[in-house]
């Protein structure tokens, strides 16, 4: 039986400043990614958003990104390994604080916005993140995007992980994302977008711009849930998965 | 027997900035509270200084303080008591981070600055602070000034305190320090800053400036280490401990 | 003839966070306070404030707040004199960048939150601020709390001030706003707001929550643009000047 | 006869923390860069640092850099062009806040650190930068390394410019500098630094790491105050300035 994970960015409002409907969301899916406060999150955020998900029975995931909160994290930065290291046992620690403040464990972690974008190629940078991760606790489990470097340098120090697939963007012929400047990188409708998930958890491939079918493991999907229609198709995805014969589930 | 745990804060650099002669002051320290991020320090600087305090056995603590790097967490702020909590949370859980990556404890926590300041006479907030560290790890030790209304909401609430008192504030008949702005605020003399800590561990006493003597409990000296004159007096404090029979060490 | 300038705070958004409907409400306003991006804004979020505000011909000053932008600029900060001058000199300084961008200039600075409700009563604080505007251009009008310290202190150094007045907020018998822990210290009905406005407008006096009448000079009147009910108030007030022949417009 | 200024980074230290020597450099050099908030100095530092300048007839420049505080504004950014023009625009503002606090005008501006380095091969990136400057007022002069993007595009919009070169880096042979992870790249004798620096200023030459000579153009050439070391070079090439016959001042 094929079974997948759904998870969604969440906690990135920020003192007076609200981002994304997380209550609503939170209904649709199963792994939360926390924002820790660099790109975007706050304290009291942090501590309402783990709250939040924790009633809504949906497993927590730290979510670090780059010191940036003005570019929300999503403007490279040529940091060190040793500082991606750093920054991630900080922010990972700082998400666990309210975690173990409920009683509770964290499942996941998934780097944020550029810092994943720039993982995901960059071999060193990797495994900076992987053994971060590792080192502060081995029972994480790493999510990147599926068949990056992330991941690979996340099951070479020995870390479970999760390959993460996207259904709104479309893949290039060697299985990358098509980049956000070219054309048709977004795939606009719904059932395009369902339809291009179900194939990627039920065959195992999606069909590339290129025309080309490409090999693509698809264990978590990520959901947005940054507006009304973010939240339409979250539900439609998640209602097809269920129609399909695909169980919906987090990981631990 | 008597004994006495001594405390230095310690990782207070910033980036390019240096603040703190960490290393030096570690030889004659107990405990080590380290800044988290917000009024002092950041990732880089707080994995060294666990790493330097790790390999000089001395004990590590979180030292949280106001989201002020610019005046340093000493202005005073009016946030709630749950944004106190958050905040302290947070904190503890980003430097727990980097203990448990080097596969260590945390043994305290001490407030830092206006923090520790407003909570030493703000019941509601020390409650908010002494719930954060309880919730975190009930197994933590907290730091306050002795007798404040930190400590009282720590043994509130189940945690183990230590009394803090200073060796160069002079301290007023009801037990407070003199406040900085008055003056004989500080005292100057190594000799009676040395006598002073003396007769609190031994006597339980402080001649307050009103010349008559207050009760102290006196569990952990705060050291100061940063400049020449300040290490000059941290291992005279420590040589005098250790002649006048007084044992010098951490509380875990 | 009466006359008066409605003023309202924008440019509030900062990176990827939107807070506030700046498009609309500047047609109903001839004075706006842009964020200097201390307690809200961005150098990208006042530049598109200040070209907005130019394009619909509505005068232009700083908003200066604390350094707090996760507190929104709302939490008091014991900050010195000193410091207070200094960001003061330093936010009118940004925003008069781009006004000198756009061969433009500065009409006014009024204090944002916490640093506006501190200088109403702290009489060395406001001469810093009164200082710090007059000596970067002393043409500059100081909006505050109408017979507050701050409009006392610009008025003494010499400076032309704007006594501004609230419209959805009650008064005290001394003219001081009701405090907002206080019940009553809002007035949730249009016509109610309306009316205060209007009659301190023309005969100079508002009827506090003690039943008696207070002088209070009305020169400015701060309009809110944070949500669909506050631009349809911001249309209804701006109709009713006009309708009871009160002339609406700027100082310069 | 020959003339050249001497300019140096200044007003770096932020909050508590202290970096540089200002007040002794500020004896050998003729320009001040002055940090501007966004990876160094906060707005009391940089009114300190005005007023010594001031009191040291040194002229005063800004010196913009990226908002990366804990990276000292060394990090790459991939910061979009008109994200730079703002925070050029915001920073150059908030210093001549202070300059006009003190009656006083801004020389130049020369951007800093890695958005220095990003600007000498990024033409659009200069070009941003260029206009910023020009647009705040054409007036100012811009600093940038000597034959690069930057130096032209303040040229191309009619800007003055000031071509600067360094005493302590060796040139490769198309006249960049030659990267700090290459060997080679410091010259650590004063002697060297100080014949290199006249051969640049007289003969409007400097020999390259690769043995050939390279036309460079010698304007304003850069000192550092960060250190006794540097003080002593600072004060040894000043004179040597003098023996050669060549002047030393600022431009306006």
């Amino acid at each position: 039986m094929y079974q997948i994970d759904l998870n969604c960015d969440l906690g990135e409002s920020f003192g007076a400043y609200k981002i994304g409907m997380d209550e609503e969301v939170l209904q649709f899916i199963t792994s939360a990614n926390v924002a820790c406060g660099f790109h975007a999150g706050d304290p009291s955020v942090m501590r309402k958003t783990v709250q939040l998900a924790l009633k809504n029975n949906v497993k927590i995931g730290a979510h670090p990104g780059l010191p940036d909160l003005a570019g929300f994290g999503r403007r490279n930065m040529n940091i060190s390994s040793q500082e991606a290291y750093d920054l991630v046992v900080y922010q990972i620690g700082a998400l666990s604080g309210f975690l173990k403040a409920e009683g509770e464990k964290m499942q996941h972690v998934k780097p944020h916005g550029a810092l994943y974008n720039m993982a995901a190629k960059n071999r060193e940078l990797s495994e900076a993140i992987a053994e971060a991760v590792y080192k502060v606790d081995p029972q994480l489990i790493l999510f990147g995007l599926a068949g990056s470097e992330l991941v690979k340098a996340g099951e070479k120090i020995g870390l479970n992980t999760a390959h993460e697939v996207f259904s709104d963007r479309t893949y290039q012929h060697d299985g990358s994302l098509t980049p956000r400047t070219l054309p048709h990188a977004l795939i606009h409708s719904y059932e395009d977008s369902v339809s291009q998930v179900i194939r990627m958890i039920k065959e195992g491939k999606v069909r590339s711009t290129q025309g080309v079918d490409v090999p693509v493991l698809a264990q978590t999907v990520c959901i947005h849930g940054d507006g009304p229609e973010a939240l339409v198709f979250a539900k439609q995805l998640r209602e097809s998965m269920q129609s399909e014969g695909i169980e919906v589930k987090a990981f631990s």
